[in-house]
Order: C-alpha cells, then sequence, then structure tokens
C-alpha cells in the first residue's frame, strides 16, 4: 500500500487523468501539468487507493477515485496560495503557480482540476447501488462545500475577525483539514456499505487524524523553516492566521497533538476489532502518521531545549 | 414554460438550494446570498426546468437541477468578473461581488456554488438507468472541464497572444457560451435519452443559439451603454477579449448574427419534427431567443445610422 510501486502507479495516473486535451490553452496548461507532476507525499491518494482496492474496485477505477481526491486537495492548494488567500511564496519547494503563470491560469487550472475530479468520482461509484451513491453524492457536498474545505477557508481568512482562540482554531481545522481526511477516508469507504458503528469510528478517526495533522502543520509553520517544509512558514503569525501553537503556546500544543495521537491509536484499535477490511488504516496509522507525529514532538522539544 | 409563475419558482429554489448553513462565514455567506437573489433573466434555469419537467422529473428535482446549471453558470460569472480576468465594475446593474466582499469571499463563493451545483445534479440523476448517468457525469466534465467553459476562458484571457480574427473568436465563443448552452439543452435531454438523430440536432442548436448569443454580447458590448446591459460594457477592446463586431466590424458581424438566427431557426424545425417531446425549445426559441436577436439586430442598425 505505501511502496514505491504504488506511488510511482499514482504519480503516472495523475498525470494520465489531468484535466487537459488538445487545444488546451498553454499558460493553463503549464499550471495543470505543473500541478500534476509534482505531488506532494500523496498522504491522500494513497490513502483513497488502498482503500479502493480493499473495497472491490478494479485497478484502474482505483487509481482514477484516487486522483480525483487528490485533485480536489491540489486545487485546494493552489487556491489557498493566491495573494487574496495566503499570497504564499513556494508551494512543495517550488515558486508557487500562481507566481510563475498568472493568478488567472491558477485559478482556472484549480477550477479544471474540481471539474475532473468529480468526474472521476461519479464514474468510479456510478456502478455502486442507488444508497451508496446518493451517500457518496452527499459526502461531497458536506466535505468540499461550505461546511466543509470552502467553509473552512472561508474562516481561516477571517479567524483574526473572531475570537480567535483554542477553540476558533479547532473549528477551523475541523472543516479544513479534518473534511480533507473525511473525503479521503470516509467517502472512499462508502464503497464498502459501513455499518453505523463502522461509520462513527471512520468519522473519529478522520476529526483526530484531522486535528493532529493540523497541529503538525501549526507547530511547523512556527518551529520549522521554508527549506524543511518546501513552503512559505511564519505565515500564520503575519497573517494572523488560526494556529494551535501561536494560541496556546508550543508546549501545550505539543500535549495536545500527544493526546490527539492517542485518541486516533484508540480509534484505530476499535476498527481493528470491528473488521479486517479497515487493515489499510491500521497499517496507515502505524507507517505513516505515528512518525510523522512523532518527529515533529521531538522537533518542537529540541527547538525548545 | 417562461411565466412569471416559472420564474418566482426559480427565484425561490435558487434561494432554498444555496450553499449556506450554520456557521457560514459571513462575507462567503453575503457573496452566496446577494448573487443567489439577484439572478438575470435566468435563461439557462428556464430552460433547464422546462426540460426537466417534460423530461418526467418530479418538479422539486425539476428545480433542482435548474437550480444546479443556474449556480455554475452564476459561479463563471463571479471568476470572470475578478480583477485578474476581465476586471469589470458591474454584473446586473449592481456592483460585482469582490468590489464589495473582497476577491477571496468571492472566490470561495464561486466554488461553493460549483459544489452544490454538482451534488444537485448528481441527486437530480441518481436514479436514472447507468448508461443515462455516464452521459451525465461526461457531458459535465466536457461542457465544464478544459474542453468547455474553462478552457474558453482560459483562451479568451490570452486572446491577444493568438491570431485573434474571426475564426478564433468563434473558438472562444464555441468553448464558453456554447457549451453553456450544451449545459443548458444537451444535459437535461440526457434524461430522455435522446436518439443518435436528436442528439445531433440538440448539439447544432447550442452551437447556433451559443454563437448567436455571443454575437449579441459582442455587439452590445460596442453599442450598449452599462445602463441598457447592468454589466460594464467597451471592455473587449480595452483589454482586447475575442469580439465578433471588432474582428469583423458591425455590419457583417450583424449579417452573421442574422445567418446564425436563420441556422438556428432551421434546426428548431429539424427538432419539432422529429418529436414533440422537444417543445420546450420550440417555444424558447420562437418565444425568446428570436425577440432578443432581432432587437439588437435594430440596434446596431440605428446606431450604424
Amino acid at each position: 500500500m505505501f511502496s514505491q510501486d504504488s506511488t510511482n502507479t499514482l504519480i503516472r495516473a495523475l498525470r494520465e487523468n489531468a484535466p487537459v486535451g488538445t487545444g488546451t490553452e498553454p499558460h493553463l496548461l503549464a499550471v495543470i501539468a505543473d500541478s500534476a507532476a509534482h505531488p506532494g507525499r500523496l498522504v491522500r491518494a494513497r490513502l483513497v487507493h488502498a482503500a479502493a482496492l480493499a473495497h472491490g474496485l478494479d485497478s484502474g477505477t482505483a487509481e482514477q477515485l484516487a486522483c480525483s481526491v487528490e485533485y480536489f486537495h491540489l486545487a485546494s492548494l493552489l487556491l489557498d496560495d493566491l495573494p487574496c488567500m495566503d499570497d504564499a511564496e513556494t508551494r512543495r519547494g517550488r515558486p508557487c503557480a500562481h507566481r510563475v503563470h498568472g493568478e488567472a491560469s491558477t485559478i482556472l487550472a484549480a477550477l479544471a482540476f474540481i471539474n475532473r475530479a468529480y468526474a472521476l468520482a461519479n464514474l468510479a461509484f456510478a456502478p455502486q447501488a442507488p444508497a451508496v451513491r446518493v451517500s457518496a453524492h452527499l459526502c461531497l457536498d458536506a466535505c468540499l462545500g461550505t461546511a466543509g474545505l470552502v467553509g473552512g477557508q472561508a474562516l481561516d481568512l477571517r479567524f483574526a475577525e473572531g475570537a480567535a482562540d483554542a477553540r476558533a482554531v479547532a473549528v477551523v481545522a475541523m472543516r479544513k483539514t479534518a473534511a480533507l481526511f473525511w473525503l479521503s477516508v470516509v467517502f472512499p469507504a462508502l464503497l464498502a456499505n459501513p455499518t453505523a458503528a463502522e461509520l462513527h469510528e471512520l468519522k473519529a478517526l478522520c476529526l483526530y487524524w484531522g486535528l493532529a495533522y493540523q497541529a503538525v502543520d501549526d507547530l511547523s509553520d512556527l518551529l520549522a523553516s521554508s527549506i524543511e517544509t518546501g513552503k512559505t512558514t511564519g505565515r500564520d503569525r503575519a497573517l494572523q492566521r488560526p494556529n494551535l501553537a501561536l494560541a496556546l503556546g508550543v508546549p501545550a500544543a505539543r500535549r495536545r497533538l500527544v493526546r490527539l495521537a492517542g485518541q486516533a491509536t484508540a480509534t484505530i484499535t476499535r476498527l481493528e476489532n470491528l473488521h479486517s477490511r479497515w487493515d489499510y488504516l491500521v497499517r496507515f496509522h502505524r507507517s505513516l502518521f505515528i512518525g510523522q507525529v512523532a518527529s515533529l514532538v521531538d522537533l518542537s522539544a529540541a527547538r525548545a531545549a
């Protein structure tokens, strides 16, 4: 699941399913091709790919569902970096798309990715039973709309206008980061027609993973350099954006991260006991999540010393 | 179909299906509510509504499909008006959303509309046969992606970098305006499982209607004032954007518009002969399209005199 082979498969699939064709305007084409060719760690795509294979999709369709979620994620990164949003300079160790190709081409590329993402998701779910398809459509609406990613980004940008405390930080993180995990975990899990108990644990897992990853990001923004993260750091303080480590202080944020990691581990254990079909989540948790949290906890302890 | 009752129904539906909920950030909420409350002439929504009712959807679902297409359209207007795109000042007789609520909230509102539009379209098609659903998903991808609206807007913005002749004007108009008609005509017609011959005529109709409406828009941009159109005029020349009347001159553009209207009328006649289930298109053509073309032809003749 998290082998180099699987990563290479996804990198090829991201290129092959990209929304380009004959006559695509060259600047638009450049943003799309550049973005698809320089993926990040593909955390979400690999989760979806593993889920889709575990829940019975053939390999081509599993790749397409993975590309779908990765394209939604890619679009959100292109837009979040815009001057009117985070005004970022670098992403994945390279200049942001809008600084190379202009804002208009970047916005249009994001729309092209979103559109293709919907097509791939819809086609992957097309052979499923009506109830499964309807829950998939509702899940996308909840994850991506004002209740999810879009709404979270709006709260993020206006964070300084509100209470700007740890609770407000968590609200933004739930709508943004947890919604992306929901898209990567709950959405493909619908293929397995989960029981109410399973769905409950899957949703809890997204919450703990999402809040934990956001805490990792927040601590990194304060403690790591752009060289280490590949994206512009120190932006949260400069732009008055939600950041758990700014709201609570680094030691308290680190303690909360450790607590969230423990809650995620407990949820994973419950899922493992419910059914073996969630093994891919258990593997992800143990092989990737735990290691990333641990190295950030170490970094924050070292910088504090 | 084109009664005041139907318009009021759609205005209510646009408000009710809008992508807002508890906790929606106030600036984002304002753009969405403002846009949904000030629709234009609802040409596309009324076409889709009439199609959905004619092809067997219940009234609630028909409204939702109409809202879906109108939200896609609304999103494209919000984005086209941005400073990095057309940098427009007014739309529908009011200041553009980004001038009132900022660029970030406007971009996020557009995304929220697109997301809700997909959910409504997918739910409306959910009970259909697999082949119908798959063609609906492919149709949305073709209309909205790089082959359609997004690709057309990219070519539009970079128009001055190419040949900038009447042929290039038509390419942009096909991807932008004709694709929106395709979304409003071919997409809901898929509910009726059209024959190959019917599909051929429906696509031809979208091409003639699309190119004709774009010619009307291009002539208006040159000849009418902002007061008459409700949106910023004279932008095509200033921004070196595709405009048939600039490429050919007003008299030749007017002649081409008359020829396109004739081709649309011939197509409508063929559809009328194929099956009575296309009557709503016949009514639209005779009650709205012909009148709008005629008044623009009159205006351009009067201004030329």
